[in-house]
């Protein structure tokens, strides 16, 4: 309890803008920018970090978040990948896995954890599913960073994650050296992290809007509804009947209502950003599709206020982070247009009822709600430009 | 003002339970059954209406909801398509414009409207576009009875038909006569009706659930959210950028927020329930499929009503009524499941927060959402048993 | 060798349209109509067989192809579902497994086959993988008609079986009896079999163009190449990698390519129509869609004939066949158009290149090339007019 | 004539491989690799290009190959886009036409081409509809390079464009200077081009495969089969109904049987690899997703050759183009596993029928079937490292 209030305390500073200024190792504000000349420009502004590559480990390659992963990983100039780890498909070339990379001649093939070597690794991203990070976490060499992508080190009151998860915490020493990955609220902490318990996908999408407005009071807290629809890479890649491409097409279905896992994830993040406890409604739906995650969140506002309001502070909020957008006017996010790249798409809209207004968040659930955030993570983390790697533009249609 | 407010009283009966009985025309509330000594039966039970054969006459052919009314006319016992008309492919075999039928011998070729001949017709669809249909409506001769599939009829206030349509109501000396075709809840005025206003898509999935709770106050009148998501059929087959494959495929989007024209249709169907006024929240969203409505119903309960009891309410509801189907148990509706049916299919969850619940409520926009329920409606206008030619299983996968 | 020469000889006779003519069991070649009075008729019209009810069971009823026969069943007049038996699902209701049948209330639930009951059963039918059908055909009682939707009794030489199943045949005692049951082609046969191979899906669309032009020496028996696409259904429910939503959805690829087991089958049927051994390229590719079989069909004609007499020949050979549609003129088929429905459309194009054609042909595979000529096959064994419960119009959009 | 025989006598030198050597500006073959020391190495490599910014200009911006361009190109290190144009949206932000930009700062608004300005451009890319590039082209200011992604410099020989297109060739006397851009076997004569005629995405796909085999007669010049299937964008975005989501979701139909327009232009890249006339048969198919091509293509080796031999000469002739894969073993390609890339993956397959082999190819044809490859001609002609901007990963899933 004491952990969490002490996060709760650090996390509101942050969310109320104070965080936006304790780190120099963040990027300064620019937007996406395309010209070799700004890019060396934007590289040799991180103190320290230029030229200085980072050696990165995934455990846990073979899924879904591994191999997108390392699609991005190939166009970071500044990473290098030391090893790739899976189980059932150690020994085997990566491309026999994800034939995407049959073209790329560089990547070591895929090994057992065990045959892995950490020498002169600098980041592991743990993408294993949930009560198997601890272990591994706790495996690492101490000079190594972790981003992990699993919920094990997401929710930093242990007994709640042993409720929703309803398994032991199998690292409880390590939770309080656990940082809540969420970038753009959280980016000093993750400067000098080792470990970054990476966000959520669904609460990535809900706490970049709702954390600010809360914290700045603008929103009420209570009755707060998180309409959400995620494509199937977020089921992962395990053979399912579920997941099979007849059963998923051409129709859609909520699953895990008021039950899914995420919710404790999301009520601790909003709970931190407005100080006190907050519980919500989330409904999780599985698409027709293969990336994305879509939020519509419906709010009561502030007495007086209005989307407009609720917008400006976003603005202000983001002015400087290149991969969330307050979109322009009345303009909708929508999950395809930020398909395959790291961005958050955030607008604000009026209801007709007084005192509630509708948020749209968009994310690709891969990238900005997995593996992208990862290396944002870690980009920080290193000291390099948070932006490296990353600056791809979504692949519409 | 005052129809209004005779409506609302007369759907107030309905609304709460008295309606059900109030007509021999419907069905004995069978289930879906299979063989044909059953369904024989079935038939017989429908006085003055063996054997009898209705001919129908569809106006604006060659939209889906069209071509959605021929297929299941095609499968109906008693029902014959007099002629087919559209403006503009006027003069085509109908297997040129909808090439599934080309195996039908038996299809008249479409006609220009001034063409079609009312002779010996019982029955018009009207599939036109809004704005179109009062002026059709009103030319249809009086012994023919229509059922319109536009919204031009469904809304019993012409001023709110006016602001939401942004056009003159065309017809206002008809409107008094058209009864709202929401069969399970207003099939006693159906069975006497001439003009049948066929519900819309999303108004029909949000009412089937919403309405009986109401009406019981088994809900609160504040705080209804429906978020809802719909196939692309619903947008019609007249092209436009935003409905192309590759703009709708592997993404979702919201669209109208707050300002979608199927809103007062809700909110009136939800007011005649409830007695007084409902506004409420409703947030439509374009999916990657062509068929199919889900919303995600978000509903503060009474004092001490937990979603057992809004369930319960709805079984005893629904009990006699083939195509509204309360799952069972803990099951969630999902659209691939009432795919290519006439279903409705509804669960009740409880939320995590007190006083609140989840409404689940799906169907096939083209059958229930449309053509279907039209047919249901012909059925009931025409002292047909009410399934008849709508018991077609969906197809899934 | 000596029962497939047999074989040929009778498939010779047939192809060559004698076959025809030789059953009084089959519809008197009326296209899809509607109307109750027409279908009262053609009921009417089958002597001996009014009234009657088939009691069927399916054994493996909780894959696709069972979940599509019960679809098809629950709107056949004459058929009652007598049992459906599963392994692994035994014991459930029907429609957890298949939810689309949640309405449904006279479902039998789901037994193991060791407790399923044959007691006036009259057909069953077998969904079961290769080399599991042998056993089970060969455990059915005499009096029970047998239509198996598995490869294992499609191949009347048995050393073909084993070779491209590469397992032994189970019940080679049984192969004689077995009829292949492509309904058009062989109709005569079935009418009088026990049981009845259902022809695999690729092999329904391939051989119904195919068969005839060969027979009558219209094209070459050389060179013919089937470039096949299919939907995701047919790999069935078993949860795979590769069948998974993210796997399947936005791309294609061949598989199997020059190895797939319904090449035997395909060669097979048509060496018996052209009397003499064929041999023929077939390439299989896995579509982002659910149902539906397309094959571009590439064949070289007889010196001097074009793809006209080609087309008159199949229009003359399935005049009276109400579920072969020839197009007209240059309609091209598309597995849409066919959806959910007992449909093979066929065109047949001229190539630029002189003594080559081109072929449409498109099924669903569910239904014609599964579930549907099952259901075709039982009625002409069991002497009901061939078309009753396979009437539905196809399902688009 | 004269001028189709020279080109002729180029290409078949290419085709042959002594092209290969002739360019110093390509990339020494390198595969795709990471990290920033061996892209600034390869950076350093290309003579006189390091650090030189190529400024572009888009002609219609506003189709699907104008955005892919837009997204390729800012990830180009050495270009920049100077201007935007489109007419019908002329004075739009580009963002409000492709809202995944949203968050690009820098982009132009788009301007009507009239309000274009050629100042300082270095390359123009032509992406309007066939006979418009015509006259765009003529009127590109002559120290401009121009890479035109219509069709309209594509056939060397006009009377076949004329033909074929139906309509006048708007520029004669250019085409002489016009080089067909197939990077892979054009190189040289790209590098020193001011026209290049970017090939179109069904021959590019046909012709990497196909060329090299003919010219060193490893396959027949008869009997060449390529059956096609492509992704809706291949359509564009203009509205048209067949192209709705509706129509294409969950079905597939060939289409252009026989005649489609990219025949003469896969015939002519044939002809002038194999030294004399070729004639193919060639069939697309509209497939339900939105990028992608995949061709199954027939040939008939020469005596006695195997697919292996044929895969050894392709692997020989593409050892060193990073965007040209031969598969491994037994590995099929798949378009998923291009997308969004600018590779062509291929292996080639023998089939059961002596002296005939399968040969699968891949590309996503919005890139290397047209802005990929329009930016890889750029690269060539202006001296610049020919994967620059190029080396994205392929997004998948």
């Amino acid at each position: 309890m004491a952990s969490r209030l002490l996060f709760c305390a650090a996390a509101l500073a942050l969310a109320s803008g104070a965080g936006a200024a304790a780190t120099g190792a963040r990027a300064s504000g620019a937007p996406l920018v395309r010209g070799v000349a700004r890019r060396l420009a934007a590289r040799m502004a991180a103190p320290g970090a230029a030229g200085k590559t980072v050696r990165v480990g995934v455990v846990g390659a073979s899924g879904y978040t591994g191999a997108e992963l390392v699609r991005l990983l190939l166009s970071h100039p500044q990473a290098e990948i030391a090893f790739l780890s899976a189980e059932r498909s150690a020994g085997k070339p990566y491309a026999e896995v994800y034939p995407q990379f049959a073209h790329v001649k560089a990547l070591p093939n895929l090994v057992k954890l065990e045959d892995a070597s950490y020498d002169g690794v600098d980041v592991v991203f743990a993408c294993l599913p949930h009560a198997m990070s601890h272990k591994l976490v706790a495996s690492v060499p101490a000079r190594c960073k972790v981003v992990d992508l699993s919920a094990d080190f997401r929710l930093a009151d242990i007994p709640t994650y042993e409720k929703w998860y309803n398994v032991p915490h199998g690292a409880p020493e390590l939770q309080p050296e656990a940082v809540y990955g969420l970038c753009e609220l959280n980016r000093a902490k993750v400067a000098t992290a080792r470990i970054v318990a990476n966000p959520g996908c669904y609460p990535t999408a809900a706490q970049l809007p709702l954390a600010p407005l809360l914290s700045q009071r603008l929103i009420l807290k209570e009755g707060i509804i998180i309409d959400a629809k995620s494509g199937a890479t977020g089921a992962g890649r395990a053979p399912k009947e579920g997941t099979l491409f007849c059963e998923v097409a051409d129709g859609l279905a909520p699953y895990g209502i008021a039950s899914h896992r995420h919710l404790p994830e999301i009520e601790q993040g909003l709970s931190l950003a407005a100080g006190e406890p907050v519980m919500c409604t989330f409904t999780p739906h599985l698409m027709p599709m293969s990336r994305g995650i879509e939020e519509t969140i419906y709010v009561r506002t502030a007495p007086g206020v209005r989307a407009a309001q609720l917008k400006a502070a976003l603005q202000a909020q983001y002015a400087n982070d290149e991969f969330v957008a307050i979109l322009d006017g009345g303009a909708v996010p929508a999950t395809r247009h930020v398909r395959g790249s790291n961005l958050c798409t955030i607008n604000v809209f009026d209801d007709r009822i007084d005192g509630q207004a509708i948020i749209i968040s968009c994310i690709d659930n891969l990238v900005k709600g997995a593996s992208g955030q990862a290396i944002q993570n870690m980009n920080i983390a290193c000291g390099l430009p948070e932006h490296l790697g990353l600056r791809g533009a979504p692949v519409f249609p």
